[in-house]
Protein backbone atom coordinates (compact mmCIF):
# COMPACT_ATOMS: atom_id res chain seq x y z
CA UNK A 1 0.00 0.00 0.00
CA UNK A 2 1.21 3.56 -0.66
CA UNK A 3 0.79 5.51 2.54
CA UNK A 4 1.24 9.34 2.30
CA UNK A 5 1.77 10.33 6.15
CA UNK A 6 1.97 14.45 6.32
CA UNK A 7 3.27 15.19 10.00
CA UNK A 8 5.94 12.56 9.23
CA UNK A 9 8.56 14.79 11.33
CA UNK A 10 6.28 15.23 14.50
CA UNK A 11 6.13 13.13 17.42
CA UNK A 12 3.27 10.73 16.65
CA UNK A 13 4.39 10.63 12.40
CA UNK A 14 7.77 9.47 13.08
CA UNK A 15 6.60 6.61 15.09
CA UNK A 16 3.71 5.43 12.03
CA UNK A 17 6.06 6.03 9.55
CA UNK A 18 8.84 3.92 11.20
CA UNK A 19 6.04 1.62 11.95
CA UNK A 20 4.06 0.71 8.52
CA UNK A 21 7.27 1.09 6.54
CA UNK A 22 8.30 -2.48 6.44
CA UNK A 23 4.99 -3.58 5.12
CA UNK A 24 4.64 -0.15 2.90
CA UNK A 25 5.64 2.50 0.82
CA UNK A 26 5.56 5.25 3.02
CA UNK A 27 5.98 8.77 1.59
CA UNK A 28 7.07 11.25 4.09
CA UNK A 29 5.68 14.41 4.33
CA UNK A 30 7.27 17.20 6.36
CA UNK A 31 6.09 21.07 7.14
CA UNK A 32 10.00 22.00 7.02
CA UNK A 33 12.42 19.80 8.23
CA UNK A 34 13.15 16.68 5.67
CA UNK A 35 11.28 13.87 4.73
CA UNK A 36 10.26 12.92 1.17
CA UNK A 37 8.14 16.01 0.22
CA UNK A 38 7.10 19.41 2.23
CA UNK A 39 3.95 20.72 2.66
CA UNK A 40 2.01 23.82 4.18
CA UNK A 41 -1.76 21.98 5.00
CA UNK A 42 -3.12 25.84 5.39
CA UNK A 43 -1.75 26.34 1.53
CA UNK A 44 -4.34 25.23 -1.27
CA UNK A 45 -1.28 25.61 -3.79
CA UNK A 46 1.41 23.81 -1.19
CA UNK A 47 -1.25 21.01 -0.83
CA UNK A 48 -2.19 20.66 -4.73
CA UNK A 49 1.32 20.84 -5.64
CA UNK A 50 2.35 18.01 -2.61
CA UNK A 51 -0.89 15.38 -4.40
CA UNK A 52 0.88 16.20 -8.21
CA UNK A 53 4.40 15.21 -6.90
CA UNK A 54 3.40 12.61 -4.68
CA UNK A 55 1.47 10.60 -7.38
CA UNK A 56 -1.92 8.43 -6.98
CA UNK A 57 -1.76 7.31 -3.50
CA UNK A 58 -3.98 4.36 -1.11
CA UNK A 59 -4.12 6.34 2.13
CA UNK A 60 -3.27 9.45 3.65
CA UNK A 61 -2.84 9.49 7.58
CA UNK A 62 -2.66 13.11 8.87
CA UNK A 63 -1.08 13.83 12.53
CA UNK A 64 -0.09 17.91 11.38
CA UNK A 65 -2.35 20.00 13.29
CA UNK A 66 -1.15 22.89 14.67
CA UNK A 67 -3.35 24.93 17.02
CA UNK A 68 -3.20 27.69 19.82
CA UNK A 69 -2.79 27.30 23.45
CA UNK A 70 -3.49 29.89 25.32
CA UNK A 71 -5.16 31.09 28.61
CA UNK A 72 -9.06 31.76 27.42
CA UNK A 73 -9.33 35.92 28.85
CA UNK A 74 -6.41 36.91 27.00
CA UNK A 75 -7.17 34.59 23.54
CA UNK A 76 -7.90 36.87 20.31
CA UNK A 77 -9.76 35.57 17.33
CA UNK A 78 -6.38 36.02 16.03
CA UNK A 79 -5.02 33.35 18.17
CA UNK A 80 -8.10 31.33 17.47
CA UNK A 81 -7.28 31.00 13.37
CA UNK A 82 -4.15 29.04 14.42
CA UNK A 83 -6.36 26.09 14.98
CA UNK A 84 -8.81 27.09 12.39
CA UNK A 85 -6.09 27.54 9.29
CA UNK A 86 -3.74 24.72 10.85
CA UNK A 87 -5.68 21.50 12.50
CA UNK A 88 -8.73 22.09 10.82
CA UNK A 89 -8.79 23.81 7.17
CA UNK A 90 -5.35 22.17 6.58
CA UNK A 91 -7.09 18.31 7.18
CA UNK A 92 -10.17 19.91 5.60
CA UNK A 93 -7.77 20.87 2.18
CA UNK A 94 -6.21 17.50 2.20
CA UNK A 95 -9.37 15.23 1.91
CA UNK A 96 -10.88 18.12 -0.40
CA UNK A 97 -8.29 18.29 -2.56
CA UNK A 98 -6.57 14.71 -2.06
CA UNK A 99 -9.98 12.99 -3.49
CA UNK A 100 -9.27 13.75 -6.79
CA UNK A 101 -6.32 12.31 -6.55
CA UNK A 102 -6.65 8.87 -4.05
CA UNK A 103 -7.03 5.47 -5.89
CA UNK A 104 -10.67 4.04 -5.44
CA UNK A 105 -10.90 2.19 -1.93
CA UNK A 106 -8.29 4.35 -0.69
CA UNK A 107 -8.95 5.79 3.12
CA UNK A 108 -8.08 9.38 4.78
CA UNK A 109 -6.89 8.85 8.27
CA UNK A 110 -7.05 12.72 10.31
CA UNK A 111 -5.99 13.40 13.46
CA UNK A 112 -8.41 14.67 16.12
CA UNK A 113 -8.09 14.29 20.24
CA UNK A 114 -10.15 13.58 23.17
CA UNK A 115 -10.28 17.81 23.71
CA UNK A 116 -13.41 17.64 21.50
CA UNK A 117 -15.45 16.36 24.23
CA UNK A 118 -13.06 16.70 27.05
CA UNK A 119 -11.57 19.94 27.10
CA UNK A 120 -9.16 21.24 29.47
CA UNK A 121 -7.86 25.16 30.43
CA UNK A 122 -5.81 27.16 27.80
CA UNK A 123 -6.81 24.19 24.78
CA UNK A 124 -10.11 25.75 23.88
CA UNK A 125 -8.49 26.30 20.32
CA UNK A 126 -7.89 22.47 19.43
CA UNK A 127 -11.37 21.92 21.44
CA UNK A 128 -12.97 23.76 18.81
CA UNK A 129 -10.68 22.88 15.51
CA UNK A 130 -11.08 18.40 16.94
CA UNK A 131 -15.44 19.36 16.74
CA UNK A 132 -14.88 20.27 13.64
CA UNK A 133 -13.03 17.59 12.31
CA UNK A 134 -15.27 15.49 13.56
CA UNK A 135 -17.88 16.69 12.55
CA UNK A 136 -16.51 16.64 8.59
CA UNK A 137 -15.29 13.11 9.11
CA UNK A 138 -19.06 11.77 9.88
CA UNK A 139 -20.19 14.02 6.98
CA UNK A 140 -17.73 13.27 4.48
CA UNK A 141 -17.92 9.34 4.98
CA UNK A 142 -21.41 9.42 3.65
CA UNK A 143 -20.90 11.38 0.36
CA UNK A 144 -17.14 10.01 -0.86
CA UNK A 145 -17.36 8.05 -3.51
CA UNK A 146 -15.68 5.28 -4.94
CA UNK A 147 -15.08 3.12 -1.73
CA UNK A 148 -12.87 5.85 -0.56
CA UNK A 149 -13.05 5.94 3.44
CA UNK A 150 -12.28 8.63 5.91
CA UNK A 151 -12.11 8.35 10.01
CA UNK A 152 -9.88 10.25 12.44
CA UNK A 153 -8.30 8.88 15.62
CA UNK A 154 -8.91 10.54 18.66
CA UNK A 155 -6.50 9.75 21.83
CA UNK A 156 -5.78 11.54 24.93
CA UNK A 157 -2.23 12.70 26.26
CA UNK A 158 0.51 10.32 24.06
CA UNK A 159 2.72 8.26 26.60
CA UNK A 160 6.01 10.14 24.07
CA UNK A 161 4.92 14.11 25.20
CA UNK A 162 5.24 14.37 28.32
CA UNK A 163 5.22 18.17 27.95
CA UNK A 164 1.85 17.85 28.15
CA UNK A 165 1.26 16.09 31.12
CA UNK A 166 0.51 18.76 33.40
CA UNK A 167 -2.23 20.02 31.05
CA UNK A 168 -3.25 16.86 30.93
CA UNK A 169 -4.11 15.49 35.09
CA UNK A 170 -5.91 12.59 35.56
CA UNK A 171 -5.43 11.08 31.89
CA UNK A 172 -3.77 8.05 30.67
CA UNK A 173 -1.46 8.62 28.47
CA UNK A 174 -2.30 6.46 25.03
CA UNK A 175 1.09 4.61 24.65
CA UNK A 176 2.75 4.28 20.81
CA UNK A 177 1.75 0.94 20.31
CA UNK A 178 -1.86 2.23 21.05
CA UNK A 179 -1.68 5.19 18.68
CA UNK A 180 -0.26 2.63 15.90
CA UNK A 181 -3.33 0.62 16.34
CA UNK A 182 -5.61 3.11 16.53
CA UNK A 183 -4.30 4.41 13.27
CA UNK A 184 -3.93 0.30 11.67
CA UNK A 185 -7.74 0.18 12.33
CA UNK A 186 -8.74 3.11 9.94
CA UNK A 187 -5.91 2.63 7.32
CA UNK A 188 -6.17 -1.18 7.12
CA UNK A 189 -9.99 -1.94 8.67
CA UNK A 190 -12.62 -1.28 6.80
CA UNK A 191 -15.16 1.33 8.49
CA UNK A 192 -15.56 4.91 7.74
CA UNK A 193 -16.79 7.73 9.48
CA UNK A 194 -15.87 6.75 12.73
CA UNK A 195 -13.87 8.60 15.28
CA UNK A 196 -11.41 5.88 17.13
CA UNK A 197 -10.52 6.19 20.63
CA UNK A 198 -7.38 3.83 20.71
CA UNK A 199 -7.36 3.29 24.53
CA UNK B 1 -32.69 41.16 30.91
CA UNK B 2 -31.40 43.10 28.39
CA UNK B 3 -30.26 40.49 25.23
CA UNK B 4 -28.84 41.04 22.23
CA UNK B 5 -30.25 38.30 19.41
CA UNK B 6 -27.79 38.46 16.75
CA UNK B 7 -29.48 37.12 13.25
CA UNK B 8 -32.99 38.59 14.87
CA UNK B 9 -34.40 39.05 11.01
CA UNK B 10 -34.11 35.26 10.18
CA UNK B 11 -36.22 32.27 10.85
CA UNK B 12 -35.33 31.59 14.29
CA UNK B 13 -34.40 34.86 15.68
CA UNK B 14 -37.90 36.59 14.52
CA UNK B 15 -39.18 34.02 16.35
CA UNK B 16 -37.31 34.27 19.98
CA UNK B 17 -37.36 38.04 19.83
CA UNK B 18 -41.22 38.17 19.66
CA UNK B 19 -40.89 35.52 22.57
CA UNK B 20 -38.71 37.39 24.71
CA UNK B 21 -39.51 40.80 24.00
CA UNK B 22 -42.64 40.55 26.52
CA UNK B 23 -40.42 40.31 29.75
CA UNK B 24 -36.98 41.46 28.80
CA UNK B 25 -35.17 44.29 26.68
CA UNK B 26 -34.25 42.69 23.15
CA UNK B 27 -31.65 44.65 20.92
CA UNK B 28 -32.33 43.20 17.47
CA UNK B 29 -28.91 42.69 15.47
CA UNK B 30 -29.55 41.95 12.08
CA UNK B 31 -27.11 41.31 8.67
CA UNK B 32 -28.32 43.44 6.62
CA UNK B 33 -32.01 44.31 7.09
CA UNK B 34 -33.84 46.62 9.69
CA UNK B 35 -33.33 45.77 13.80
CA UNK B 36 -31.94 48.02 16.22
CA UNK B 37 -28.17 47.55 14.59
CA UNK B 38 -26.41 45.74 11.91
CA UNK B 39 -23.52 43.52 12.28
CA UNK B 40 -21.39 41.40 10.01
CA UNK B 41 -20.28 38.59 12.53
CA UNK B 42 -17.12 37.60 10.15
CA UNK B 43 -15.56 40.77 11.10
CA UNK B 44 -13.69 41.17 14.51
CA UNK B 45 -14.34 45.03 13.84
CA UNK B 46 -18.10 45.15 13.32
CA UNK B 47 -18.88 43.07 16.32
CA UNK B 48 -16.01 44.93 18.20
CA UNK B 49 -18.88 48.04 17.37
CA UNK B 50 -21.57 46.42 18.25
CA UNK B 51 -21.03 45.55 21.11
CA UNK B 52 -19.90 49.43 21.45
CA UNK B 53 -23.33 50.33 20.47
CA UNK B 54 -25.00 47.83 22.15
CA UNK B 55 -23.33 48.72 25.70
CA UNK B 56 -23.32 45.98 28.68
CA UNK B 57 -25.66 43.01 28.38
CA UNK B 58 -26.77 40.13 30.17
CA UNK B 59 -27.57 37.49 27.89
CA UNK B 60 -26.28 37.13 24.00
CA UNK B 61 -28.10 34.71 21.60
CA UNK B 62 -26.99 33.92 18.58
CA UNK B 63 -29.15 32.29 15.25
CA UNK B 64 -26.95 34.15 12.55
CA UNK B 65 -24.84 30.96 11.11
CA UNK B 66 -23.83 30.84 7.52
CA UNK B 67 -22.51 27.66 6.09
CA UNK B 68 -22.18 26.55 2.13
CA UNK B 69 -24.77 23.74 0.95
CA UNK B 70 -23.82 21.48 -2.07
CA UNK B 71 -22.54 18.27 -3.31
CA UNK B 72 -19.51 17.41 -2.24
CA UNK B 73 -17.42 15.86 -5.26
CA UNK B 74 -17.35 19.67 -6.20
CA UNK B 75 -16.98 21.34 -3.00
CA UNK B 76 -13.86 23.44 -2.71
CA UNK B 77 -11.62 24.48 -0.20
CA UNK B 78 -13.20 27.81 -0.85
CA UNK B 79 -16.66 26.54 -0.66
CA UNK B 80 -16.25 25.69 2.57
CA UNK B 81 -14.65 29.11 4.09
CA UNK B 82 -18.23 30.03 3.85
CA UNK B 83 -18.78 27.98 7.59
CA UNK B 84 -15.68 28.67 8.79
CA UNK B 85 -15.58 32.09 8.36
CA UNK B 86 -19.71 32.24 8.93
CA UNK B 87 -20.71 29.97 11.58
CA UNK B 88 -17.93 29.39 12.79
CA UNK B 89 -15.82 31.76 13.16
CA UNK B 90 -18.48 34.45 13.45
CA UNK B 91 -19.79 32.89 16.41
CA UNK B 92 -16.55 32.71 17.86
CA UNK B 93 -15.88 36.45 17.73
CA UNK B 94 -19.34 37.19 19.52
CA UNK B 95 -18.00 35.46 22.35
CA UNK B 96 -14.33 35.85 22.07
CA UNK B 97 -14.69 39.42 22.17
CA UNK B 98 -18.46 39.60 23.76
CA UNK B 99 -16.64 38.40 27.11
CA UNK B 100 -15.05 41.65 27.54
CA UNK B 101 -18.42 43.61 27.46
CA UNK B 102 -21.05 40.91 28.97
CA UNK B 103 -22.40 41.66 32.21
CA UNK B 104 -21.28 39.10 35.15
CA UNK B 105 -23.62 36.03 35.13
CA UNK B 106 -24.54 36.38 31.46
CA UNK B 107 -24.93 34.39 29.30
CA UNK B 108 -24.24 33.32 25.67
CA UNK B 109 -26.12 30.97 23.92
CA UNK B 110 -25.26 29.47 19.93
CA UNK B 111 -26.65 27.74 16.88
CA UNK B 112 -25.69 24.39 16.46
CA UNK B 113 -27.29 21.98 15.09
CA UNK B 114 -28.23 17.69 14.95
CA UNK B 115 -25.64 17.48 11.35
CA UNK B 116 -22.99 17.48 13.78
CA UNK B 117 -23.86 13.72 14.73
CA UNK B 118 -26.25 12.87 11.94
CA UNK B 119 -24.90 14.53 8.73
CA UNK B 120 -27.06 14.17 4.95
CA UNK B 121 -25.67 14.60 1.92
CA UNK B 122 -24.81 18.45 0.98
CA UNK B 123 -24.48 19.56 4.61
CA UNK B 124 -21.00 18.53 5.48
CA UNK B 125 -19.44 22.10 5.96
CA UNK B 126 -22.21 22.79 8.55
CA UNK B 127 -21.80 19.30 10.12
CA UNK B 128 -17.59 20.33 10.50
CA UNK B 129 -19.44 24.02 11.76
CA UNK B 130 -21.19 22.29 14.43
CA UNK B 131 -18.58 20.15 15.58
CA UNK B 132 -16.67 23.08 16.38
CA UNK B 133 -18.89 25.03 17.93
CA UNK B 134 -19.94 22.38 20.13
CA UNK B 135 -16.53 21.76 21.15
CA UNK B 136 -16.11 25.29 21.43
CA UNK B 137 -19.01 25.70 23.95
CA UNK B 138 -17.11 22.86 26.43
CA UNK B 139 -13.99 24.44 26.30
CA UNK B 140 -15.43 27.78 26.76
CA UNK B 141 -17.13 26.93 30.14
CA UNK B 142 -14.44 25.80 31.92
CA UNK B 143 -12.86 28.93 31.75
CA UNK B 144 -15.13 31.65 31.10
CA UNK B 145 -15.00 33.99 34.69
CA UNK B 146 -17.45 35.72 36.54
CA UNK B 147 -20.31 33.59 36.33
CA UNK B 148 -20.33 33.58 32.60
CA UNK B 149 -22.02 30.95 31.16
CA UNK B 150 -22.18 29.44 27.33
CA UNK B 151 -24.43 26.69 25.80
CA UNK B 152 -25.18 26.28 22.06
CA UNK B 153 -28.90 24.70 20.98
CA UNK B 154 -28.78 22.07 18.20
CA UNK B 155 -32.67 21.56 16.59
CA UNK B 156 -32.83 19.14 14.26
CA UNK B 157 -34.68 20.94 10.70
CA UNK B 158 -37.21 23.17 12.45
CA UNK B 159 -41.22 23.63 11.47
CA UNK B 160 -40.82 26.71 10.03
CA UNK B 161 -38.19 25.76 7.15
CA UNK B 162 -40.09 23.65 4.78
CA UNK B 163 -37.61 24.18 2.12
CA UNK B 164 -34.72 22.24 3.96
CA UNK B 165 -37.53 19.29 4.63
CA UNK B 166 -36.25 17.18 1.58
CA UNK B 167 -32.68 16.61 2.87
CA UNK B 168 -33.76 15.96 6.14
CA UNK B 169 -35.94 12.56 5.64
CA UNK B 170 -37.33 11.11 8.46
CA UNK B 171 -35.93 13.76 10.63
CA UNK B 172 -39.19 15.18 12.92
CA UNK B 173 -39.49 18.81 12.65
CA UNK B 174 -38.66 20.69 15.69
CA UNK B 175 -41.67 22.76 16.71
CA UNK B 176 -40.89 27.32 16.80
CA UNK B 177 -41.97 26.47 20.76
CA UNK B 178 -39.96 23.60 21.07
CA UNK B 179 -36.87 25.68 19.99
CA UNK B 180 -37.63 28.71 22.29
CA UNK B 181 -37.99 26.69 24.70
CA UNK B 182 -34.31 25.24 24.21
CA UNK B 183 -32.79 28.64 24.07
CA UNK B 184 -35.13 29.88 27.48
CA UNK B 185 -33.15 26.76 28.75
CA UNK B 186 -29.97 28.00 28.63
CA UNK B 187 -31.04 32.20 28.86
CA UNK B 188 -32.63 31.61 31.74
CA UNK B 189 -31.41 28.21 33.03
CA UNK B 190 -28.10 27.68 35.04
CA UNK B 191 -26.45 25.20 33.23
CA UNK B 192 -23.10 25.48 31.18
CA UNK B 193 -21.04 24.30 28.55
CA UNK B 194 -24.15 21.92 27.43
CA UNK B 195 -25.12 20.92 23.74
CA UNK B 196 -29.06 21.33 24.34
CA UNK B 197 -31.45 19.41 21.90
CA UNK B 198 -35.23 20.84 22.37
CA UNK B 199 -36.50 17.63 21.11
N1 LIG C 1 1.07 14.92 21.41
C1 LIG C 1 -0.04 14.58 22.06
O1 LIG C 1 -0.03 14.15 23.24
C2 LIG C 1 -1.37 14.68 21.36
C3 LIG C 1 -2.52 14.08 21.93
C4 LIG C 1 -3.72 14.20 21.25
C5 LIG C 1 -3.77 14.88 20.05
N2 LIG C 1 -2.65 15.45 19.52
C6 LIG C 1 -2.71 16.13 18.25
O2 LIG C 1 -1.93 15.39 17.32
C7 LIG C 1 -1.32 16.25 16.37
C8 LIG C 1 0.16 15.91 16.24
O3 LIG C 1 0.76 15.90 17.49
P1 LIG C 1 2.35 15.69 17.62
O4 LIG C 1 2.64 15.73 19.09
O5 LIG C 1 2.79 14.53 16.81
O6 LIG C 1 2.86 17.07 16.95
P2 LIG C 1 4.36 17.53 16.63
O7 LIG C 1 5.37 16.62 17.24
O8 LIG C 1 4.42 18.98 16.94
O9 LIG C 1 4.46 17.33 15.04
C9 LIG C 1 3.71 18.12 14.16
C10 LIG C 1 4.00 17.72 12.73
O10 LIG C 1 3.14 18.50 11.89
C11 LIG C 1 3.95 19.20 10.95
N3 LIG C 1 3.31 20.49 10.65
C12 LIG C 1 3.06 21.54 11.49
N4 LIG C 1 2.46 22.54 10.84
C13 LIG C 1 2.32 22.12 9.55
C14 LIG C 1 1.79 22.72 8.36
N5 LIG C 1 1.23 23.96 8.36
N6 LIG C 1 1.85 22.00 7.22
C15 LIG C 1 2.38 20.77 7.19
N7 LIG C 1 2.89 20.16 8.27
C16 LIG C 1 2.87 20.84 9.43
C17 LIG C 1 5.32 19.32 11.56
O11 LIG C 1 6.29 19.47 10.53
P3 LIG C 1 7.70 20.25 10.75
O12 LIG C 1 8.12 20.00 12.17
O13 LIG C 1 8.60 19.64 9.72
O14 LIG C 1 7.40 21.70 10.50
C18 LIG C 1 5.43 17.97 12.26
O15 LIG C 1 5.76 16.95 11.34
C19 LIG C 1 -1.65 17.67 16.84
O16 LIG C 1 -2.75 18.14 16.09
C20 LIG C 1 -2.10 17.51 18.27
O17 LIG C 1 -3.10 18.47 18.62
C21 LIG C 1 -1.46 15.35 20.17
N1 LIG D 1 -33.64 26.49 9.69
C1 LIG D 1 -33.45 25.25 10.16
O1 LIG D 1 -34.25 24.32 9.95
C2 LIG D 1 -32.24 24.99 10.97
C3 LIG D 1 -32.12 23.79 11.68
C4 LIG D 1 -30.96 23.56 12.44
C5 LIG D 1 -29.97 24.53 12.48
N2 LIG D 1 -30.11 25.68 11.76
C6 LIG D 1 -29.07 26.69 11.84
O2 LIG D 1 -29.62 27.83 12.47
C7 LIG D 1 -29.05 29.03 11.97
C8 LIG D 1 -30.14 30.03 11.64
O3 LIG D 1 -31.10 29.44 10.82
P1 LIG D 1 -32.31 30.31 10.22
O4 LIG D 1 -33.13 29.36 9.40
O5 LIG D 1 -32.96 31.13 11.27
O6 LIG D 1 -31.49 31.27 9.21
P2 LIG D 1 -32.02 32.51 8.34
O7 LIG D 1 -33.50 32.57 8.33
O8 LIG D 1 -31.30 32.42 7.04
O9 LIG D 1 -31.49 33.78 9.17
C9 LIG D 1 -30.15 34.05 9.26
C10 LIG D 1 -29.93 35.30 10.09
O10 LIG D 1 -28.52 35.49 10.22
C11 LIG D 1 -28.17 36.79 9.76
N3 LIG D 1 -26.84 36.74 9.16
C12 LIG D 1 -26.40 36.02 8.09
N4 LIG D 1 -25.09 36.24 7.86
C13 LIG D 1 -24.69 37.12 8.82
C14 LIG D 1 -23.45 37.77 9.13
N5 LIG D 1 -22.32 37.53 8.42
N6 LIG D 1 -23.42 38.63 10.17
C15 LIG D 1 -24.52 38.85 10.90
N7 LIG D 1 -25.71 38.29 10.66
C16 LIG D 1 -25.79 37.44 9.63
C17 LIG D 1 -29.26 37.18 8.78
O11 LIG D 1 -29.33 38.60 8.69
P3 LIG D 1 -29.86 39.39 7.37
O12 LIG D 1 -30.92 38.53 6.74
O13 LIG D 1 -30.34 40.67 7.91
O14 LIG D 1 -28.66 39.53 6.49
C18 LIG D 1 -30.49 36.58 9.46
O15 LIG D 1 -30.93 37.41 10.51
C19 LIG D 1 -28.14 28.60 10.81
O16 LIG D 1 -26.83 28.53 11.26
C20 LIG D 1 -28.61 27.18 10.49
O17 LIG D 1 -27.53 26.35 10.03
C21 LIG D 1 -31.22 25.92 11.03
Amino acid sequence: MKIIIVGASGTMGKHLSNAFEKENEIIRATGSKGGDLQVDITSVESVEAMFKKAGPFDALICTAGPTHVGPWNKMTPNDFRTGLEGKLMGQVNLVLIGQHYINPKGSFTLITGALSNEPVPMFANASAANGAIEGFVRAAAIELEHGIRINAVSPTVIENSPQYFPYFQGDIPVTMLQLEYGFRKSVFGANTGQIIKPY
